[in-house]
């Protein structure tokens, strides 16, 4: 590095190690933390956040950024590390401290008001309350500003950099309108797979070894990283070298515990496969929410759902489990873990009507930004939406408007990027399949190696030196599309369902 | 708390937050953090520790200090907090940041040649590192300066704040003219005890259920803590609320898990047992390493291997184990768990031998410290010592003066800490005996709530309030004395022994 900067550098470590704190405070909190540390821990992490916001905010570093951003002699890699340095502190200097407060105590009051509304069923017991993170949310949009002028487009940037409503929404709604057919023609042939074979018990120790031998024959690096329990799993990493994913394992339902594995695996494979030589500076880091989401879906849909990978891994699974999957062959196994149904709970989706449960919540949450739509509209407008993208009505608010904690917690502009990631995993992979024509027969062998190996080429090692869209896009040959995935979904479907 | 002094107080909390955070680290990296995590970690860690010497040292905080020092209208215990800060903070000032460092990279240097020499059963091979660890030690000692003018009494007062030489000297030279004859006494009787169905196999698994069963009973309360694992034990708290201890377990010696679990157990019970009103200031602190330590001692020596515990507790581990005790009464395995016998190794040692190690200890580091000892001459003063003191000679250096980190570590004036702690023990159920004659008849009913009562009012509750002496003092109603010691070994040791 060079030296004159070495201040800047020196800061921006700090800045990462705070992180990697941070990540392990949140991990052992939902991991080992006894239950009467919860109110000491949250005074720790807030001392720690705002050690780490008074270092970010600090105008010293603010002239050492744009003292090396105006530098020519720094090399293309150190620039960038600036410039993602001087995106974080952005976002934290923008926003005047009084709001960033107002937020917090606005959000924390939201959360309590909407699980206590949520256990009650009583939307109107959060209504004020999440109103009040509204207003304060579109007061950050217009802090924080962006190049497009649109209030979401600044909250989304957050989540998403450079993705704005002018690219979302003439993709969304041309993938609303290539879902909607194919769920129709799937309900309509009227086919409920069996699965009662995945409700039988399921030991919990031998649940929690597949999904460790699922962990390494993926390529986890256990040791630099590992596996525990939460009640949800999530990913977190101290650091590279320190990725821990947590999965839950219920005794009745062994595709819980798979496929959180999987999913988190793949967030985990991620976190692992940043460039080393980025070690502790800004660009050991993801682009954006949904190019990590890609990661997870990859690994756990295309991959983790695929008839290829059963076929290796059932046999293993029935070694596990002989009385419960005795008579389940990979056909039926298969068909068990991708049944297709329009349902209330985004969480509970499959991969063919997940992405509806998103186009909902993002129709509804710019309106709501905008103050088109009341809060005091949502549970209607919430339930006539979902009739009408997926046909299905909430018997009563708790599983229709008030499912998710997103909203209350002050989250606009996130869920769109669960919809990326499944996009983005669509495109990698058929991209890969074009070149490696061998994939399933790899995948059949339970040989991932060639798989990760470039995605960690084209994906991981990149970390956040360019945006989301642009690593893929330069991984793919191609700009984001939906035809990767609506494609991916019709060919596996069509045969799951032989329509 | 004063409004006028809230900046003060907001410092106190910041320190005491990273202080915790430290702690978790700490904990986290000797139980679950992956092995390849371990630089990343160290890296971390430096940042937080710096970060928190920053603020420590910050001019602005001495104000602050000196500002409520001089203020008259503070209470009592926010003066003590002002006190206890101002003691934090010029332990941090007074050295000078290259002595800081030049002594870190001494230290880290030292104890990689002590690993290797230790290994290699070479002293040599640490003999420039050791002693370069010493002259720093030396300067450090300077900086800090002591009332007595003494260099040894500097480095003492780090871990037993307002103990000194001069009163150490004439106390150690009377527990040793104590303990001599008895080990003496002992050896004569010519008895060996019968500890071979202590290595015998005993199951994992059931170990650590029946130290989760001491732990409870002991009253460890285990919503505000845990226990885990790790190659060495050790308890670490982030908070009163959030204290963990860790054990580990042999299967073919269960003594090595139930003792290490009591003896972690009394510092667990001691750091969850701070005020409540002291969260997050100075004083909910141990006030010195003795104190801490005498509570790890109490329950493991006085209590845990009392002939009244196992009369209680033998049985339950007998069911735990019906094979491997079969043919074991109470005598024999109350002196089983009490061999005494002079030995090489200070951690393997009894509780009547083990102060003679000390005192060896004691002598030869003052020695070092001043240069009356070079460090060449370390290994033969050592032998000398040992064969003297406890009449034993080591083969080779590994397991003679090189057998403990502690001085490669750079900690001149930690060992006597240890005997103080057996010291304060023994006056601490010296004294509550005295009171509450029914001591013996609750630990042989499992009621250990009433002795743990008292301790808490006692010596917990206090917190850093007085130093440890003078905490001690009130409870017993006495001066640190050697007499309550030498009577509880002598009256044990007699009977078990038949003297």
């Amino acid at each position: 590095m060079t030296d004159r900067h070495a201040p800047l550098w020196a800061r921006m470590f700090e800045l990462k190690d705070l992180e990697g704190v941070l990540g392990l405070l949140s991990w052992d909190e939902e991991t080992y933390a006894p239950s009467g540390a919860r109110p000491a821990r949250g005074r720790q992490t807030g001392t720690v956040e705002a050690l780490r916001h008074q270092r970010l905010v600090d105008p010293a570093l603010g002239d050492q950024i744009q003292g090396a951003l105006a530098d020519g002699a720094l090399t293309a890699e150190q620039h960038l590390m600036a410039k993602r340095l001087e995106r974080q502190r952005n976002l934290a200097v923008k926003v005047p401290e009084s709001l960033v407060k107002a937020f917090a105590e606005a959000r924390s009051t939201a959360l309590e008001a909407w699980q206590k509304a949520k256990k009650e069923r009583n939307f109107s017991l959060m209504e004020k309350e999440l109103s009040e993170v509204l207003r304060l949310l579109a007061q950050k949009a217009d802090a924080l500003g962006s190049t497009t002028g649109v209030k979401y487009d600044a909250l989304l940037d957050e989540y998403e950099p450079e993705m704005t409503v002018a690219t979302l929404r003439p993709l969304f709604a041309q993938l609303r309108a290539g879902l909607v057919p194919l769920v129709e023609r799937i309900a309509a042939r009227g086919r409920r797979p069996d699965t009662s074979f995945l409700s039988q018990r399921y030991d919990d120790q031998k649940q929690w070894d597949f999904t460790m031998l699922l962990l390494r024959d993926l390529g986890f690096d256990l040791e630099r990283g590992r596996q525990d329990r939460s009640s949800h799993p999530f990913t977190s990493a101290a650091a590279p070298s320190d990725v821990r994913v947590t999965t839950r394992i219920f005794e009745d339902n062994p595709s819980s515990a798979i496929f959180s594995t999987i999913h988190e695996c793949g967030h985990g494979l991620y976190e692992q496969g940043f460039a080393r030589d980025h070690d502790r500076t800004t660009l050991a880091a993801a682009p954006s929410m949904g190019i990590h989401e890609s990661q997870s879906r990859l690994w756990e849909n295309q991959i983790g759902r695929s008839r290829a990978f059963w076929g290796h891994y059932l046999p293993m699974l029935k070694a596990s489990f002989p009385t419960q999957l005795a008579k389940v062959d990979l056909e039926a196994f298969h068909r068990a873990i991708n049944v297709v149904e329009p349902s209330l709970v985004r969480v509970e989706a499959d991969e063919v009507t997940y992405n509806l449960h998103i186009i909902v919540r993002f129709e509804l949450e710019q309106a709501l930004l905008s103050g088109d739509l009341k809060v005091a509209e949502l549970p209607a407008a919430w339930n006539a939406k979902m009739k009408e993208v997926l046909g299905v009505t909430p018997t009563h608010d708790a599983e229709g408007c008030m499912q998710d904690i997103h909203w209350a917690w002050g989250a606009i502009g996130y869920f769109p990027t669960y919809t990326l990631g499944n996009l983005y995993a669509a495109q990698l992979v058929h991209a890969y399949e074009r070149h490696h024509p061998g994939l399933w027969d790899d995948v059949a062998k339970g040989n991932f190696a060639p798989l990760l190996g470039w995605l960690r080429a084209n994906i991981h090692r990149r970390g956040f030196t360019a945006s989301a869209q642009q690593i893929v896009a330069d991984a793919v040959g191609g700009p984001l599309e939906i035809e990767s995935f609506l494609g991916y979904l019709r060919q596996k479907y069509h045969a799951l369902y032989e329509l």
